[in-house]
């Protein structure tokens, strides 16, 4: 049996795995699942408390990561055709260290900062008011983009800095993660990149070594989040613990 | 110059660090920081949203951690003697792809489930109501145990399951990660390990793996944490927002 993915492009991590594996050339049958439906359906559940499915396509993204360099560049063998980001670019690779720390420093660092703040300027900006009609105050809407202008800034001053990519010179798995989380925000109509011109330019650095055709494929559902049609009450009801858990 | 290490013992990720480096022989100089005085220094920065000294020192964790495991394990030469927990133990080489994308998966779970739980449970049960004077509702505790229930469910059931460790028969980074979490809330006197007969033999393997005196050395701060003389009003209002932003 090939690999299947089980993925909902609304989420982060699954439009990470989703771009990693096509633009590695790793075979795969996409199972589309709908994660507001399945979490609905197994509200109240002990998982309530957990961002498992996040942590779940991490993991998956992180084993994908490292199969496909040790097949891609395994000593001695050329790299296929393809099969990787910018050729050596995905620096996990053991034979840089210290750009393999720097990975890992981003994907330690997201997970409370500039995750949180996407996620929340997301639910707040649009989920909530237009997905699931519930009002958000502007005093909470404030300071949630005051959280995201503070992420966004750490990202550019201790990350970015002058480099090309995140990590350095080349694009690695945190460029990959960063962006896609970006795209949360401005799926909400957030303006992230407009008074960032050097976030802007990193964006397109990513687009580029991505693909334009695959970033947009992969961003499509997210740039629609505005036009969800409005929840069904029941679903509305089952979300929420859920939802309020996911963003606190 | 040597590496220096700068922690305080009363953090969780510097307790790892402390561990890691003097289990794996690595020279370091032990440069004492007090992190609590450090936080109401810089109270009021741009830096209150971030969680910046567990991140960088988990970075550290990891550099030294792949540093450490390329000088002991580099095929062709021999592990030098006592450079490593328990031999080839530490999973994060590139030979076992599997077992490295597990410890990934638990670091990549726990900074918003159990580290968020072990570290309000240390707040809202003693740091609070002892070290700043804060009355903290029985409500608040109740639910913070609660969370910290379903974690450690969590961490039993998903994670060490049936194995010896948690990624699988031998000591890894995530072990190390997930005790010195757990010993937040054993230094604020909750009852932990004594209802979770799985848990507390694998609290043994570990502390057997890392050995006695190291892991009593490394917790003896925390482990008094029940009798820190309450802190200076000046210093105490200053803290605040640092920690509220960091258990939230």
């Amino acid at each position: 049996m090939g690999l299947e993915l089980y993925l909902d492009l609304l989420s982060q991590p699954c439009r990470a795995v989703y771009i990693f594996a096509k633009k590695n050339g790793i075979p795969f049958e996409l199972r589309i699942v709908d994660l507001i439906k399945g979490w609905s359906a197994v509200a109240g559940s002990q998982l309530t408390t957990t961002s498992a499915s996040q942590n779940l396509v991490l993991c998956l993204l992180f084993l994908l990561g490292r199969s496909a360099l040790k097949r891609c560049f395994c000593p001695g063998e050329p790299p296929e055709e393809g099969a990787s980001l910018e050729g050596r670019g995905l620096h996990l690779d053991g034979e840089d260290l210290q750009a393999r720390a720097r990975v890992d420093e981003y994907l330690a660092w997201q997970h409370t900062t500039l995750r949180r703040s996407c996620l929340r300027a997301l639910w707040h900006k649009v989920m909530f008011p237009v997905f699931l009609g519930e009002p958000v105050s502007p005093q909470t809407l404030a300071a949630t983009l005051a959280e995201l202008d503070v992420n966004l800034q750490l990202l550019e001053d201790k990350f970015l800095q002058n480099k090309a990519f995140l990590t350095g010179p080349h694009i690695s798995l945190a460029d990959l993660v960063a962006i896609t989380e970006l795209m949360h925000p401005v799926g909400a109509g957030c303006q992230v990149f407009e008074s960032r011109p050097k976030l802007a330019t990193w964006r397109q650095r990513v687009e580029a070594a991505v693909g334009e055709d695959l970033f947009r494929e992969a961003h499509e559902v997210i740039l629609k989040a505005k036009d969800f049609p409005p929840a069904d009450p029941t679903i509305k009801q089952k979300l929420m613990p859920w939802v309020l858990a996911m963003i606190r």
